[in-house]
């Protein structure tokens, strides 16, 4: 296998030595590693499907990867298997301003495309915290979240067409630049979000939006939580959909101030950062009103953002979160329960009796306008009976979430890290469909084999 | 069967004689029929599976029906099949404001769904022509687009959740009220469209949004097509997303006026009927830009319609063309092929060419702003030879079509009439792709058998 993909790829293109394969051996899900035997990096798509076929031939599992910033397992490799790196298909191969829409390689980072569209006055919205180092093919098969999701949806309402590669080999084009198409099941559906399991996603056909003309950002403090809570309900109760909706508990505030000194209030329980976007006189009159639908819900303070530079400095606030929460234990665990927007204030009630009860160090901040939590772990790996409570103390959220009509992931996906909950949510009926799926696109569970479920 | 449907569902809910189940023979595709062996009113998501149930054990086909509008003959009985129909389950059982989302049994009418929307306050886009006689269940099956595809999307966007019976009877919820859920595959997206061929849709969960509080209507005349058209590119390229773009030609206009008389120009060749909505100052003020960019790009005349009623009327004289155009010769064929939209000149210019070497009658409208063109057969299914003609242009137009990158349905499905050009338009590896999912799910190839494909 090694020699025919030299052969194949080019010597530069396949890595095997120990040394190599360490950064290919986990994603952003640093406590799952696994050596794989051997990374190959194709630059096209028939490159892709040769590998594939190879592995056929060898009887070798396949796993595909990005950059390896999931924070699910999704890309941490199967023992022996092969790692089908995407980086170097990078290209950005059109813009078509006519119909709005963006083709790319799977490898293209996606915060090169948001700029690509921003410079022709269009807009990529799909806002993954990892937009700066993680690819589009990534975000697709795992299909991504992020800031947005409120208003503008996620990483599968911009995808209109695919290319995958079969387990197989064979190469399909599913989509095409219509806004209207019902030629047949959306296979397309199908692969966005299927984590790597049905196919190879080499290039990516997306729809682009006009660029908002303007933006207002607005951070609002509070010191209840139940607050900041009741003021989400209130601002979707009078019909109004900011772009973003962000919250931060006190833990998540006080070390973002410490990692990067924003300037978020420290003696808030709990922080809101609120955009609206659009129209010059929507933007601001959206912003107004959440302000005062703030202040009447008991907002400590509503700070309006006076210019792009503040704006910016609150979103890198949030931004940091994750990072300046991995600096206080050795191990940082981001969940990402999600649950509808009504059902927030019981869950962070229960996540906060969790790490009482627990004694866990556990930060929340979230998509509050998604009803997606990120519950983030603070802890130490090394020690089992630590890890042993994490556990525990997982399995009571999810099944809360479950419980309260939400889900066990709201956009990290299932991977390792969650396929032991998949079947409790689902039901099983629905699980047995995933499977049967999963048998028909890929028989011999050759495209990583293990993820989702076993 | 029928006396263990009449113990199951009631008597009252069975038909069985011969001009009882005349009406269950056809759908809005005219010239396709076939009768059933039976038709049963289930009013329950259990009675459907036992409905179900029952068919496997008598080895009978069964096919699923709301109001029978379809246009692909999707909803057309096969021989000695039982047909579901699903209009007695029409209840809307929940209108949830915290998470602005509607749960619905598969026979309400979408109008109802709109009705309900509205009176809170919230907007359910989709708009197929059928809005007031379609079912949710049909327009989810067929995933239907409508008249605000371009700026709000088609069905697909709005559902998040659906309850399906499978063939062997079992009941699966797929998805929830959350934004955003990435834990497995999109199930919910591979039956949304499915043409009732993997399963029963019996509940629909749909995404709401809040009303747009203003909306302006616009109708521009032209004395070319091209300039029309140049319009519509002109109008995208200033990065304006208008509601609605709709199209008409000259025989559509005229059709329109001697039937309902709402005031469209007889002298235009070709008329473009265009909303704004949102904010009151972007729908104003994107009024008048689009106002500006038509007279610059050759409209003869822009009238901005002064009130809601004014605005109403042409709505309705849009929504009136194929009725009006079904009066004219006894069999109406009603198309729809979608391109992308830098393609639409090219495509209506064919279809021109076509008409003229035909010498058939072909209307053309439709929705400019997703590429979506209605081309419109005037005809009469009981002369073979000029039927033989239509026949032939239809295959021409499908292969343009698909040539331009397009589809060969935007938004009335496969069903029986276009089966015979899905394998063109996806290619071999994506048409066998679509068949191994069947046969996943339905192994006996029991639900809506020789539909999409054979």
């Amino acid at each position: 296998m090694i020699a025919e993909c030299q052969a194949l790829l080019g010597p530069d293109a396949v890595l095997t030595e120990p040394e190599d394969l360490i950064p290919y051996s986990f994603d952003g899900t640093a406590a799952l590693k696994c050596r794989p035997r051997l990374v190959v990096f194709p630059r096209s798509t028939e490159q892709v499907a040769a590998v594939l076929r190879l592995a056929r031939d060898h009887g070798l599992a396949v796993v595909t990867r990005g950059s390896g910033t999931g924070l699910s397992g999704g890309s941490v490799p199967v023992p022996q298997c092969v790692v089908l790196c995407l980086q170097r298909m990078n290209r950005i191969l059109e813009l078509d301003e006519r119909n709005l829409t963006l083709l790319a390689e799977s490898g293209v980072l996606t915060q090169e495309i948001f700029d690509r569209a921003d410079a022709a006055g269009l807009f990529y919205p799909p806002d993954p915290g990892s937009i700066k180092i993680s690819t589009i093919g990534g975000n697709v098969a795992e299909n991504s979240g992020g800031l947005r999701g409120l208003k503008y949806g996620v990483t599968r309402d911009y995808v209109i067409g695919l290319e995958v590669v079969l387990a197989d080999g064979s190469i399909c084009w599913l989509g095409n630049k219509c806004v209207k198409d019902v030629a047949g099941y959306s296979l397309r559906d199908l692969f966005v979000g299927s984590e790597g399991t049905l196919g190879v996603i080499t290039q990516v056909l997306l729809k682009l939006v006009p660029k908002p003309a303007a933006r207002q950002t607005l951070l609002a403090t509070y010191g209840q939580l139940e607050a900041a809570a009741e003021t989400v309900s209130a601002v979707i109760a009078a019909r109004i959909i900011p772009c973003t909706l962000e919250f931060l508990d006190r833990q998540t505030v006080r070390c973002v101030e410490a990692y990067a000194a924003v300037g978020f209030p420290l003696e808030a329980e709990a922080v809101l950062l609120i955009e609206t976007d659009g129209h010059p006189a929507a933007a601001a009159e959206e912003a107004e009103r959440i302000e005062e639908i703030a202040r009447t819900h008991g907002a400590l303070a509503v700070r309006r953002a006076r210019d792009p530079a503040e704006a910016a400095r609150l979103a890198t606030g949030r931004r940091s979160a994750f990072s300046a929460l991995a600096r206080i234990r050795p191990t940082t665990i981001l969940e990402d329960v999600t649950v509808p927007r009504s059902e927030l204030a019981a869950m962070i009630r229960l996540i906060q009796r969790v790490a009482r009860e627990s004694g866990l160090q556990i930060a929340t901040f979230g998509h509050f306008g998604d009803g997606n939590l990120h519950p983030t772990f603070l802890t130490d790996e090394r020690d089992a009976a630590e890890m042993a409570r994490v556990e525990g103390a997982m399995r009571t959220i999810f099944d809360e979430a479950i419980r309260l009509g939400g889900t066990i992931t709201g956009e990290h996906g299932v991977g390792l890290a969650k396929k032991a909950y998949l079947r409790a949510q689902l039901g099983d009926a629905s699980f047995a469909l995933l499977k049967s799926i999963k048998r028909s696109l890929d028989p011999e569970n050759r495209l990583n084999p293990g993820k989702i479920f076993d």
